[in-house]
């Protein structure tokens, strides 16, 4: 066997077991239905593209992270690496069966071949929204007030947005500039004011040819500027929409991949989780029409879901999901059978969720394996509970046990499980 | 632009569009309650194995369907064909994580690269159900009783599941193997009856070498044979599992893949629905370890989803969804627009999905828009309404409008779409 055929999975992914998986559901549901609430409609796209769609679209270096092959038929594909890309092709594909304002969400994995680290994946999770067709500030509002809405709907209290905008960043630097050192340059430098702080930044624009003097007007200027009308009336709107205002914050140094917005831009950030930004956005008015899609303005934000969900974990806001039933029904013997498999329907119909064990055998193990699955109630049917049609159910965290008529099984279970 | 630059998806994969889209999600939500509610556990596979796990295990014809490449690092990698060989090294790999009878669920795109006709797609979803560690029949019942509460609970009311078990076909026809015509060859023409009718099946078999008086002794044989004990106990174990007896129904032309069942195999048919099978598994003690991982019995189904969908549609068993909110609250206005927000804002906080017309404009076109997206209440704040702290909720499918406080409008909203 060749070390290609031990099992194991590619590196840079991952899979799911059952307590990840439930952790990952639980947040996506939420999510969506957050997006559905604000009115969002789901789309789909499939995992393989034309190799021509996907590349050439975010540079060289992003091409380089692109997955591509020749499939059977001689034809160049690739796996998505963003989701914007496909919804630019399908907002040109089906352009008049589409709404104006078309406000649609997208949950799914794209894949970069990027060096494997930590927190970083080959194929990870994005969910996006994005408003198409309208430079309305009620746009970029409601895309604020849903992704707050989102983040809060998980759990997430310390959550806020981090908002600036794209103009306002390029006039207050756009003196500074120089024939060697552009705009661009400058505000890369300056969007690490986290990390390096001041010193770090001042000696980073010193190095890139930027006068000491320069440098500090340069920071000072940014560090001073105000949200201008535009975003002012975003903000004023977002509050409309029910976003707190201690939940949406001016930050004049953000930047984000400002290559390509136009307008607003935002990130989110929880400061009990600093190992980075949750989700991203902005305005991209120009961004559809140049990657081969109609010419429509467009708003959105991506949420970096597997990051979300290692938040939501570390900071302990889902509550408890072993992927396992909340009832284990036991199996005594081959007698009684008929009275479990029949107590487990009980169960089930009341909405509960169940898993019968499979084979019968010793009790104490079977109660030990509910146990270890962190399973909160044992259903058993031993040879008295099935002759007086009875059933007698087990509360795994206090060993408390309570025999009852049939007709009450499901409503005893539902006591112990807390349903 | 060339061609691949087009704005097109590849032949064989398909964009869902909202209305589409909803559906399959609501569809495989129901899916995955019920998956869940039976007590199955949920697990995710990463879209990239190495190519060495996929190709080589169901034989050539199928090595031919993957998708399979090699990476930038020069590994040689492959989508996923099916979900039981990445379970099997998911099984291998966390041997000693998983419970001893592990029963889970899976629900992901799987790949072959087929020549696309109707109803047959590149990338399609896969909804598995499996128990692993037990040769029990409460296990096999525990499959049967879970997939028909699934059907059940999408809407079907004709679906039954056909089932039969390998050996019982095995035993009926060992006799007639001779040494040109092997048995798997007859089961292979007997399986045809369905479509080519009696006399179509001993037309095939002749034409095999079987003679004419071996091939009727044959076919009646078949169909004579009777549950053995083993699949009648597993039928027993469904019907006090809550199926009931007119949705099983003994079939003993079934054979489906029977290369490597073991033991009972089963297909979901509903007679309103002629295309083909909705979903289609067995018992498979074998394959497990035969597929590199460990040596467990194992028994599963597999839903065809994006046939159930089609069926389900066809049949009109869904709830009318057109992936668009519920409600839309017009923008009359500017000076409007901070109360049309709020509206918004309530109408959400009950829980109401709801879009917000993002620009100002003609009421009549705002209407329009609604109507066209299948919105069923619009509401507005004129100017009059703004001041008298008012709102009105037009009810689009009569026309009908009721102006209410703002206090009261959630409760308006939600009478007009009757939630």
């Amino acid at each position: 066997m060749s070390s290609q055929e031990m099992p194991r999975t590619l590196k840079g992914f991952r899979d799911f077991l059952p307590a990840r998986k439930a952790a990952r559901d639980h947040v996506e549901g939420i999510v969506a239905r957050t997006f559905r609430r604000f009115g969002f409609q789901p789309i789909e796209t499939p995992t393989l593209e034309y190799a021509g769609l996907i590349m050439g679209k975010y540079g060289e270096e992003a091409d380089r992270l692109v997955y591509t092959f020749e499939d059977r038929g001689g034809r160049r594909v690739a796996l998505p690496y963003d989701q914007t890309v496909p919804t630019a092709r399908v907002l040109a594909q089906y352009r008049n069966e589409l709404p104006r304002f078309f406000r649609r969400y997208s949950i799914r994995d794209v894949f970069r071949a990027e060096r494997p680290q930590k927190g970083r994946y080959r194929e990870f999770k994005q969910c996006d929204i994005d408003i198409y067709g309208t430079r309305s500030p009620v746009a970029d509002a409601e895309i604020l007030a849903c992704t707050h809405a989102a983040f809060e709907a998980v759990g997430f209290r310390g959550a806020r947005i981090r908002l600036n905008d794209r103009r306002i960043l390029m006039d207050a630097l756009a003196g500074f500039a120089t024939a060697s050192v552009d705009v661009f340059s400058i505000i890369r430098s300056i969007d690490k004011l986290d990390k390096v702080a001041r010193e770090g930044v001042l000696a980073e624009l010193e190095e890139k040819g930027v006068s000491a003097q320069s440098a500090r007007d340069a920071l000072d200027r940014v560090l001073a500027a105000e949200p201008d009308a535009a975003l002012g009336e975003v903000m004023r709107c977002a509050y409309d929409l029910g976003v707190p205002e201690s939940a949406l914050e001016f930050s004049p140094m953000l930047a984000r991949g400002l290559d390509y917005y136009t307008g607003s831009i935002y990130e989110v950030v929880d400061d009990a989780f600093p190992a980075g930004s949750l989700a991203g956005g902005g305005r991209y008015d120009d961004l559809i029409a140049d990657l081969g899609g109609p010419d429509v303005p467009a708003v959105g934000i991506a949420f970096g879901f597997d990051r979300m969900v290692d938040a939501a974990l570390e900071l302990d806001l889902l509550p408890p999901l072993h992927g396992a039933a909340q009832v284990l029904v036991a199996l005594f013997d081959e007698a009684t059978r008929p009275q479990a498999l029949a107590a487990a329907r009980i169960v089930r119909e009341a909405g509960i969720d169940a898993e019968v064990h499979p084979e019968p055998g010793k009790l104490g193990r079977q109660l030990k394996t509910a146990d270890q699955q962190g399973i909160a109630a044992v259903v058993v049917v031993g040879p008295d509970e099935a002759s007086a049609g009875k059933a007698t159910v087990r509360d795994m965290k206090t060993g408390e046990q309570t025999t009852v008529p049939r007709e009450e099984l499901a409503e005893a279970v539902a006591r112990v499980i807390g349903a």
